[in-house]
């Protein structure tokens, strides 16, 4: 069912600091950084020949990374992204698994605008997965 | 420098348990375990198009990940491994930036049988770094 690794989400405190140190040390291309305030998150694409990194520093009061943050103040893995072809029966594979999905379970338009779900991390050993129709 | 990433690593309390849920839950494609005394885990690994998510699950009484269940009872993301092609100009390149090899900073061939580094978590936004020569 799951296809490409769409990216690997890192939450940061200090996002011109990451940007530099992905630009400038890891000698990595990445991108402008780009406020998406419907997420609460401003974002750096960190371009990959396979893949994507996205740092994220939390965006405006209710940002879903501030907990996390919150709990790991140097910032660190935050998700990762899966993709799929078909959101919808992706999300009643999960439900007849018996994983839970975020929220009420109805997909959301996410941050690249595809449909998104989110995954309960203690059905994924700790891991907080995205799933994003490809 | 760094070119793809080649893993993500997610340690694991449980790997059957975690290995049926990336089978037979999010449909993926997983290996059988694969022991790796050498380097303190047993691997399954996940092969996505684009990468591999390795499944890691402490072997023996020395693992390196045993502080990080300790630390994240249910699992959790562990580390990234981006490639480079030539693993000391990489180190000296990262020295020079001021960033902090772990260790004596001299590569050991890591779980693929190539040179490998680890970066301080510190000095990238906590998150802890391999660097693999390709």
């Amino acid at each position: 069912m799951i296809g490409r690794l769409n990216h690997v989400a890192i939450a940061v405190r200090d996002l011109d600091r990451a940007t530099a140190l992905y630009r400038d040390v890891l000698g990595a291309t990445v991108s402008a950084p780009l406020a998406q305030p419907d997420h609460g998150v401003t974002v750096v694409f960190v371009t990959l020949p396979n893949t994507k990194i996205e740092l994220l520093q939390p965006l405006g009061e209710a940002s879903p990374i501030a907990r996390f943050l919150d709990k790991n103040p140097d910032g660190g893995l935050h998700h990762v992204c899966y993709e799929v072809d078909d959101i919808l029966a992706a999300r009643d594979r999960l439900k007849a698994g018996g994983a839970r999905i975020l929220g009420d379970a109805e997909p959301r338009i996410g941050a690249h605008g595809k449909p998104v779900l989110f995954l309960h991390p203690k059905d994924f050993s700790g891991t907080l997965i995205e799933l994003e129709q490809a």
